[in-house]
């Protein structure tokens, strides 16, 4: 890959050039010579857009499109230009996703990117290699060989969301911590964000499905597996959130049974010691046994003590027979 | 059943073989040879897939969509074959869910399966058995009867579910313990998943309802009812979902009921306790009478022990009393 | 009512009779002796379905399904012959819900139950009644007529509903136990059954009022009232799912606000006890007014032991005087 | 207006009459002498209702339909009246909404309410004021204001909605009692009843909209007007829905935070009494100093007892400051 | 900008004039001499609005309806005028929405506001500077303009409400406080009322796409970009809406953490005590070691106090040792 701003990758069957593009005239030079041009710009600059979107024509409007890099992806026809903006993870760990402007016109394609990065490395491959099936077709299929790509980078994000997921179910069922919910909550909102983006693809790709757009029938069929993808990513998002909702509702319980194991335990704990407190301040009464029999004759048995001990002892195990009977234990 | 990895059953009203395929030439001979010739493969490598498809003339985007397994049921028209993408059950205890893809073309039907073990074996005896219905028809019929036990085959998964949802009712509402919740996250979970994959084969069972397929008169009837029991299983699942999430109410509910409870009972024991430990702790102050006769005179009086016991036994009754009248015990 | 499997009600502006059929033969017979030949079978036998369905020519798939005996409602036209799966419930005060397949072909309507047991008793008096609307029209309006007895038989149900849910209402609002939050799930359970027969009969009611049906403009008329209708139940099945979903709400409130009263009050009662016996235990202290006069002297005062108990009425007076004003008792 | 059960307005640009109506001669009288009659009836009666309808040559299923009060809103043609049936409020404090039926024919409207009481005093002034735009045009127009003056009627009652919300939500947010959760659910459930007898219209005003409807151009202008409103209605149905639902999880939130903080302050209260009283009875013990120098000496100190009150103070004021730096106070 | 209630700004490629209107002269006599003019009034006056109508022949139902301010956003065609209802926020730091309404008809556009204030200085400035794209294209481009000022006044908006919930996201999963509940219901129901102001939008310029509008090719391509940005706010509505109740629930969960986790150490603490006071009390009881050898002998030992302080702190210590060891503590 040619490290530049602007990278113009030109081929045909029969050959293939990638070039570090620095001005309008070079640029025009190489409009015609070859079957396909695809230039692709790294850069927010608009400087470089207006002078790349000059050589080809480019209506203003689309071009101001390109700058404001939160568009929602969709589709546009400008005369024989047909402008589609996408919305690319940067197929890495992160989630980070940027706008891709697309511009298809009769032997060219345009790319704008916001920073330099992108999923397009097996498509430029693909050029590389002589006799693969984008070296013999036209600027249609390579415009859907990008989409594709773009539309193929966010399965391995999903993968992500899937594993954070199994984590957070593990997390939540097992050992929730009170963090977890806050876990849950960023992977819901992340999952929203990468929804907005994944979203209208399925519209973007519908759209270029009909009638009146520079597909061919070949590529068509290929632009609808395309489809069934854009399609596909929905539902596994849409399963992402459900499973995100019953975490939340795993974790509050799973939360709520260890602590309310806990304060049972506790309880139980205080509760036998309770009688046992009494019996002893039973004892402790300044009945004195000089002043009536009735009072406390334990105190003056020679075995009153022990006595005092084991009916404590007894309580104390008919308590924990009964609880552990019921369960609470 | 041949047991090889390429099966071909051919057939017609007089004629009916099953023959275990080696080679293309092996395939290439069968085709014409019988009104309906189906070709069935129970493996996912990438040679015997390319010699079949070559066999019949598959695009090669099609055998493409055979490998990657993980494909949203579709309908695609390619020339004059046409390609339907269905995940079916493996018709076992455990949810297990494979791609299945049929190729229907003239005189003949392709199916790649993931790996051995299918839904197809009533449909293989209905092909042995002279004068069957689809001994008589051609290959559109047995692509509809393979499709139909795809969609037969959610049958019985949905029944463990609905079992599995029984036996949840019961636990939840009569003896949740901390792993109910996980078990009813995983009914969630699961039913998305396979609601992920019945969901698209209305779709597609509605494509093949159009104008244009290769379905005639008599087997679109059997296709309409066929739609029907799609729509059945996704009103099922959607059932079930609702089942699971007022389950996980009532689990939350029950267990929460059932804690309190034992909190309440815990609590009212401890409160019972209270004013007697103060009782027994009052006679038990360092208030001597022989300094004040208006110190704690009971403890000089000949029955003053029996009056104390009598005391606390009258409150400890008093509040049980009290506290049964008002339902807390 | 004749009580037979297969009954034959024939009738025209003239005459009007009911026989109970025993073979094919007798059915063949009445077969355009009369206007309009209506044959109920009250039975799932095989061989009685066969039978019948032979007498009128009916489609060998339309028969299986009505063996299937949980079909979704549909409609499906054989030839000349209409095809109504329907869903009616038994008109009795349990949730039963059976299916009904209606033909309806030139002359005749032919109905298919599961068992015995209807809502069409009005329909039967009507036919029986000389110059009732239904002598004078053909068998499309008998059709309608069931189909109308069939959705009518929905809102007494509903009307139970509607009482069971005014009931959990002043039982989860007023009165809640443990088992309230189970019956406000079946409920839902139950409703969702409903929903289930009851949700397609719109969609089938629709497709009766389109061209092509052998429906005349008058009935017609009657079909669009009867698609209000079943709109209607729809709309109401939503509601008591919404009220029910409300309910389970309201039940958990109240039941954990009671709680959390009996919680406070008990611990607000052992509140003011634990200052009580704090003070009790204070002069219960081994410090003799003997050995310091700094040591607890009012042991030794005359009016000692009525300044202690003063002392803690005091503090449990302030208690419960600063609780109450908390609104804590 | 005229006390009586039918009323028949008649007007024209030039002339106005109110006439209380007994029989059916009169009636018939009536028709074709002004350019609009409207004969409005207060009163479900069959007889009534009866020669009513047949003076102006209503089709008897649409009478029938007059009776079942509880009719979804609808539009029905039968030859060249426009049956129209609308559920309106009693524009009272009190949700009661009542079955409105109109009948718009060539010069005429009836109006049929279940019981006297409506919107429609403003329609009557108008048509009493000559040269208003009611007595300028034709029947179309009236029953575009009758439905309007339907329509409108809501607005008001939402209004009350709004401000038992608003109601609601201080009372859940500020002094929540146990009522609330119930006082949330009555308001929930009667949304539900004005929401299903409010959405319908929606559907209605767009019929009337539709080509083929006797409506001339500029009263659809007005209609239109109408449809918006409408869907305001729902709109705003939706939204007091939303906030109820949140109301709700706000009010529970509410009562469990209220109540927390009354079981941790007397949790707090109690846990401070709990190290003091140890320390009470520690110095409770029967080791006497006589016995052992070592047995607790502080008994003999001459300030042992100021000495023990003041440990109990240090730990009390200890206790006191950890709890309040904790902000559990 | 002109201060007054009503300023007409009337350029063309080669002039640009801003008025302060007084009366219907002085507008009419301005109509016609530059190709566009924009009169826009700053108040709901019905006199005013009358004559400013008048002088453009506008429709009296569009005028009464921009009295109405609650109007939903909607298009209206009044034959040549095109009128135009749309919701505006004020640009302001606070929710304040008011109603716009536009009418454009052939070579003016006129706007009516609730009151001063609005969003549109931008478009002012672009009128004033020569050679902008708005001086040299027609009133159906200024229509757009204003309308595209609208919808792009919602995204401040919804960037303040985003700093909102990162704020309350802030709060409730660190801080939370019994307000945060009411603050998140604030923001739910405020997101709710721009919802309802903002969602039409979206059908608003959709309806501008159709064919019959006044607008050209050109300005549709903005128009198409206007509307893409109306989804773009539907869609960050939802998410916030989505947002807001996932906050719910993790304030929930933090809240009940917390106050668990206090409920927890209190509870811990005085279970530790529990034993203590137990032993304690033992010790205290009456049974004096002169009556026999067995009652409490450790009384009579020289390090029987030390040992009994022992004991209790070994209880003490493990007790801690326990809790801490089970994550209680």
């Amino acid at each position: 890959m040619v490290s530049s701003a602007v990278t113009a990758t030109c081929y045909g069957p029969a050959a293939q050039v990638e070039i570090s593009v620095k001005d309008l005239a070079q640029l025009s030079g190489l409009r015609g010579q070859y079957p396909v041009v695809w230039v692709n710009v790294d850069v927010l600059e608009e400087d470089t857009i207006g002078w790349v979107g000059e050589a080809f024509g480019i209506h203003r409007l689309a071009l101001r499109a390109v700058f404001e890099a939160s568009q929602r992806p969709k589709v546009e026809q400008f005369d024989d230009v047909l402008f589609i903006v996408a919305r690319m993870t940067t197929c890495t760990d992160r989630l980070e996703i940027e706008q891709l402007s697309i511009f298809l016109g009769p032997g060219f394609v345009l790319t704008f990117q916001e920073r330099p990065g992108d999923c397009f490395d097996q498509v430029r491959n693909l050029i590389r290699r002589e006799g693969s099936r984008l070296r013999t077709t036209g600027a249609d299929y390579l415009a859907y060989a990008l989409l594709d790509s773009v539309i193929d980078s966010y399965f391995p994000l999903l993968e992500l969301y899937d594993e954070r997921l199994d984590d957070l179910e593990r997390e939540a069922f097992v050992s929730p911590d009170a963090a977890t919910i806050s876990r849950i909550h960023d992977v819901k909102r992340e999952l929203l964000v990468v929804r907005r983006a994944a979203w209208p693809h399925r519209e973007v790709v519908n759209s270029l499905l009909l009638e009146g757009t520079p597909f061919d029938r070949e590529t068509r069929i290929y632009l609808r597996d395309c489809y069934q993808r854009a399609v596909q990513i929905i539902d596994l998002l849409e399963n992402y959130r459900e499973i995100a909702a019953s975490l939340t509702e795993g974790y509050l319980s799973t939360v709520s049974n260890k602590l309310n194991e806990v304060m049972k335990l506790l309880t139980v704990f205080m509760a036998i010691f309770v009688p046992l407190s009494f019996i002893a301040s039973l004892y402790g009464m300044n009945f004195r046994p000089e002043i009536s029999p009735l009072n406390m004759p334990e105190t003056v048995w020679y075995y009153g003590y022990p006595f005092a001990l084991g009916i404590m002892a007894t309580v104390a195990g008919g308590l924990l027979y009964y609880f552990r009977r019921r369960g609470w234990l």
